[in-house]
């Protein structure tokens, strides 16, 4: 996309670049998600870090999927939101000197990039539906679910037995 | 924060921690809200913005009733995560030539602030209660309580007006 010119004409020229910019983001997270398994001390968050690797490796899988679908070039564009959400992530860590609070920081950050995800699958479905792609927006919804359902179980860790850890 | 220790040793120092950080997000939405009503040209999504810019200082001001009720010094913390969201708000923006196109971008923008916002609180809104402190879990809900509505209002903006007048 240029700089000094307005390239997004069309509700199908703004899919296509908000695909370019959750597929920079996905291929962020596969780089990220190593690191938060690293970082994370209780066992089954570290293992529901790696299980959602394995995930967001298919979800960058099925972004080239939906581009080739729909005719477009396999492309990323820059994603400042989700450069800030990792870089914030990093930072908070950091800074966490105890294992039981590093946990819980970890996953609220994790979350943050879930929502981020969600609100832009949420976005693409909706679109792709509106421009009458029900196959690429069918593809689009089965990572929509998996990052809901990756929300949902952070959640459940977090309430039932990382918080209270971190609080003990 | 010091950038070679680690300050956060507590629950309580990531919660104060994240309070420092929702209030530097809070009022940079505070800044951003007036741009994104004067990008939206749908005038049910202008007003809604203005509207939620009159929540926003409620929520600054909610945060600061919070620093004081838990003894905590009023203090803002860099927010890496919503100035890369709200950057990547305006360079979208920046990129659209079309009005009705804009409305949808700038709605999913929007939402990708309201969804950060809701994982801070969700989590800020969980150690509170963690700590004892419900007193202040009860003024952080209703923040989250109205950056749900917020989102729900915007889903259903989008998709039941915006998106189908962007896509014809």
């Amino acid at each position: 996309m240029g700089l000094f010119t307005k390239d997004i004409k069309t509700m199908n020229d703004l899919f296509v670049h908000q695909l370019q910019d959750i597929y920079y983001a996905e291929k962020q997270l596969v780089k990220a998600l190593p690191k938060m398994a690293e970082k994370a001390s209780d066992p089954e968050l570290k293992k529901g870090f790696l299980t959602h690797l394995d995930e967001t490796k298919t979800h960058v899988q099925r972004l080239e999927q939906v581009f080739k679908m729909h005719g477009a070039e396999v492309k990323a564009v820059d994603c400042p939101a989700i450069d800030g959400i990792i870089e914030e992530a990093d930072e908070v860590a950091g800074e966490v000197a105890d294992m039981a609070v590093l946990d819980a920081a970890v996953i609220n950050a994790a979350q943050a990039a879930e929502h981020y995800e969600i609100v832009r699958y949420g976005g693409l479905v909706a679109w792709a539906r509106q421009l009458g792609r029900s196959d690429c927006a069918s593809v689009l919804q089965q990572t929509l679910d998996e990052e809901k359902t990756t929300d949902r179980k952070l959640t459940s860790l977090a309430e039932g037995k990382v918080n209270l850890r971190a609080a003990s």
